[in-house]
């Protein structure tokens, strides 16, 4: 780790030449295998824009020039060149490194980055502020291929295209998003980087760059300083061209000397630039090359076999989801399934194998997804979308607009719905329960166990109603496994029936809640048990018994108070008037929740099966 | 109306030569202009796609064939060929014809429409449903040149491009949203209309259809039969093509006879093909053409002069919140104001005329407007993002990622909060408060009248945190001018004290409350008045004086109750025990709400003073 160790901020960089740059290059990519062996992480990404990343820093001066990175699983190497080389042995750990760009982690990450596409809507915003300011520093988007599938590139690049501002757009072309890339616009740089026709057309390139205004000492002679640099020359009139940028590439993303030599003279570009790098996902690591999927977020792993050690705990929920849906899609032949860039995380590859021609990935594109399945619906199909909770929050307006005010049949299947853990405060499934439940018409459901996971996709089936259904990143709990009765619309299950105190559970945090009884029984007290199933609709008979029956109601789930499950029984409690149960309500506070354990952070917030039952004997005393 | 009269279907419309349509189309633009000089509605989009629509229905059959109007503002020429001549006499009223295409209202409505830009989503759901069960019906998405610059249709075109489903987009371009379109994709089109060079490509036109699959009897001679059809002929290679769908045009949008021949030859092709129409926006009426923006959405006018009948009662809250903007921002330098394509709706005309470079209408693209606003905050300046609370629910996510985790100071400027009347379920404002009440780090404001709104923007301005601050359509209140105090964060309120009976108001529903509270004075009964200001983060000190005080408190709210101000105000309550005053939250239940006038709709929905006092009184009985 010869240079490594003397890179400790961007500076140290500037100093060497080529040769030194690969070899830290070299570094880099030991130093991140090794690292991300021992504490899981995003690796695939990072190894792929070792070189990139390097030209950036060396071209650009951090903090004072803005980079943007665009979901940020990418920014490894960038945290490593900006003094955060200790923060890797915490990594996504109980307050040590986030995995993500954190502007409160260091001032070189210029905007907080987890959600895709988002990247040259921020970088746009910081270039326009600084051209309003009569500043001058550099701001760079860095964005994946991936991420072009997303609606809010092309918005962004649309009004970039207009505003002409300096920037620039460096799009890192791996073929990848988490899996292989999908849509015509993939396609379409497949045929940029292939057509031998655009080699060395150099006419056109020169054509291209007459049009863009230059900074500085009069026109610079981009073309003659680089056309070595850039391999496959340049192509005029591309659809970036179209929306108003200066189309330049593609170029490979490994040769970190031409890479230097092309940012250099774009920085000279008054306009707002596209530059097109091609990179390999797992770059240099072979295991990585190989499966690119596998190590793109991965647990600790043997880094010279690439084999992962712990071993997943039993089969995930996104596992019985998936098989579920196998099996009643062979029945009902109207069930297609839909994903948005996310087939394997979502439990769809099965699905995926076995009905090709059902089966949708639309990219990195919820708002499409759901009003894709809105139309689907529509023509008589049952369109299941599986979607991470978080990614969910991007499509809110379209779940009420093109499914529930035409009340159509469809299920999302919201998996990672709850604290996610390590990936921290941007991918916190815990709004979900929240702003569905106040979309009308929409059926809000999550089950206690894996077994329920199963009864609810069927009833969710047989129901042809919008209806969404949660469950948590992680093993499937096998917890109540035999106490499974029929589901029934807006029907909560009583597990154990008590007396004076009832506890209430959306979800699989019913698994915390066996324990809270546990240790309320230990105490002499017989609580009623009860799994609530529906947030919308409300089971009201239920809600009214405890309100009639009980001295202390407490509900509980993996989600924000504010507009959640208790907040739907507070409604029904105050509905009935005064004279009734106390209830509280166990949940997240008003503040975003950082990364860390589930068990960690439920300990930290008090959702643990122990703080639970402290702050339930400490209500009980008053 | 000689033909019209006898036109009750689109097949009446099969039977009709090209002299006839002509005539035809002459006369659904008498009947439209007169009939919505009595109703109001949207005018100008309709009148431009006169000519469109009856090649439309001429070339395909409704409904078996599905039509997806984008928005659906243009739709009324469809409605008008499908049956619901006599619903014009009721457009808009309560119970009566919607504005927007509704398959609750006809088979002929292939799909909900009312937001920007789901249309192609939609219109490749319904086709690959078609595909899926082996139909053999033509899908047509029609949607308008503004909501191109929604990524939504990006997305979808990125989709459709690489399912390559068989489906028609037509591209309606009148070079306007509600105002004059924005972005690089509209100069781009304007680009293709203009280009001399893409005249008569014969060679091009050839060879683009050579690489598309045809339907039926061999290859159709597309070119020779619609040469003379297609003006401007055919551009190979343009970014449509880029994004694997077909393109075909510029075609004049006017002309029926070429129309129906391109379309015609259209229905062959087995891909997805995007027709691109250059249309007028007004067309036909002389008031709108010259100025299709005030024709957009319109109330009664006369309909010789087109002069505008009642005039507004008063300042609007838009203008009001307008005018102090510009105010403050002459002091305040750092302000920014964005709009996604409605400059003129959200009253932010004269910002853009006096601070042009602070100025930004980013085309219908709400979800880059708030991380654009992001990035502006982030380089020092203070975005004001002035929306329609309807459109916003397009940013949930956004607002999130790339506002709240950050807590960049950026104000959001809620128009159109509530009740918004005639356009109906598709654009009340009624989740906002909600939404916005689930995220931490944002505060959620509004004002009980126009003054307040001052004082509110004043108080934001200073705060330099994320504040979104609520307000409806319509005139600004004048109520409760002299009881203004100063602005505090998190403090209500308290407009008259008084003892057992509570009324707390959330915004301009202290309208009615104020009358309830004259009604409960008549009664002998001294109820104490709180205007909330705040739901988020709500005054503790007046909840818990509620509580404790009180026997009866009513909460109101122009939203929905689930998880809205009564909501919050409900958590406190439970935080407090029970032995408690009795909570009752008055607001909009868990169903959508239809058009009509507001005073109709806060009555059908016990919103008004009389059935609020009505429900108090009831409640106090018990």
């Amino acid at each position: 780790m010869g240079y490594l160790d003397k890179v400790n901020s961007p500076k140290d960089i500037k100093k060497l030449d080529m040769n030194a740059l690969n070899a830290l290059a070299a570094e880099i990519r030991e130093f991140l295998v090794n690292s991300v062996s021992k504490t899981g992480g995003h690796l695939s990404s990072s190894l792929g824009v070792v070189e990139l990343t390097l030209a950036l820093h060396y071209c650009y001066n951090c903090p004072r020039d803005k980079f943007v990175w665009d979901v940020g699983h990418q920014a490894y190497v960038h945290k490593l060149l900006t003094g955060r080389k200790e923060g890797f042995k915490t990594l996504r750990k109980l307050d040590g490194m986030s995995g993500f760009p954190r502007p409160s982690e260091s001032e070189c990450d210029a905007f907080n980055a987890g959600h895709s596409s988002a990247s040259i809507s921020a970088a746009l915003g910081i270039a326009n502020a600084r051209d309003l300011k009569n500043e001058s520093f550099n701001v760079v988007a860095i964005i994946g291929d991936g991420a072009m599938s997303g609606g809010m590139a092309y918005e962004a690049m649309n009004n970039a295209g207009q505003l002409k501002t300096k920037m620039l757009i460096v799009l890192n072309d791996n073929q990848m998003s988490i899996s292989p890339n999908v849509g015509a616009m993939s396609n379409y740089l497949n045929q940029l980087r292939l057509a031998p026709k655009y080699i060395s057309a150099k006419r056109d390139v020169q054509k291209t760059l007459q049009k863009v205004p230059v900074i500085g000492n009069g026109v610079y002679n981009f073309l003659g300083r680089t056309k070595e640099g850039i391999k496959h020359s340049m192509l005029p009139s591309v659809m970036f061209e179209q929306l108003g940028l200066t189309y330049i590439g593609p170029v490979d993303g490994h040769d970190v000397k031409q890479l230097i030599q092309i940012i250099n003279r774009i920085k000279k570009l008054d306009a707002p630039v596209l530059l097109h790098v091609i990179t390999k996902k797992g770059k240099g690591y072979e295991p990585a090359e190989k499966n690119p999927s596998k190590f793109h977020g991965i647990g600790p792993f043997d880094p010279v076999t690439g084999e992962v050690l712990a071993k997943a705990g039993g089969v995930t929920y996104s596992r019985v989801f998936g098989k579920k849906l196998v099996q009643l899609a062979a029945k009902h032949k109207e069930i297609c399934a839909i994903t948005a860039a996310m087939p394997s995380g979502t439990g769809l590859e099965q699905f995926a194998v076995e009905y090709p021609h059902r089966f949708f990935d639309v990219g990195i594109a919820e708002e499409h997804a759901v009003t894709f399945a809105g139309g689907l619906a529509k023509g008589g199909c049952l369109p299941v979308f599986a979607v991470y909770s978080t990614f969910l929050q991007r499509a809110y307006d379209q779940i009420i607009h093109d499914i529930c005010i035409q009340k159509l049949p469809m299920i999302l299947a919201i998996d990672r719905a709850g604290i996610v853990g390590d990936d921290g405060e941007t991918h916190q499934g815990i709004f979900d329960i929240s702003f569905l439940n106040t979309i009308p018409n929409m059926t809000v459901m999550a089950p206690k166990n894996g077994a329920e996971l199963e009864a609810m996709l069927e009833f969710a089936v047989e129901s042809r109603i919008p209806i969404s259904i949660r469950y948590p990143r992680g093993s499937a709990s096998q917890m109540l496994n035999n106490a499974q009765s029929p589901i029934e619309l807006g029907k909560s299950e009583y597990i154990y029936n008590g007396s004076d105190i009832a506890l209430i559970g959306f979800g699989t945090v019913m698994d915390q809640l066996v324990g809270v009884y546990g240790m309320l029984l230990k105490d002499g007290l017989k609580p009623t048990l009860v799994n609530a199933r529906f947030s919308t609709p409300l089971d009201m008979d239920m809600a009214k018994d405890m309100f009639k029956n009980y001295k202390y109601v407490f509900t509980m789930e993996d989600g924000v108070l504010r507009g959640g499950f208790g907040s739907v029984m507070a409604q029904a409690f105050e509905s009935f008037g005064t004279d009734g149960a106390r209830l509280t309500s166990f949940g997240f506070p008003d503040c975003f929740v950082e990364h860390g354990t589930k068990p960690q952070l439920y300990e930290r917030y008090g959702l643990d099966a122990a703080s639970v039952y402290n702050s339930i004997k400490e209500i009980m005393k008053k």
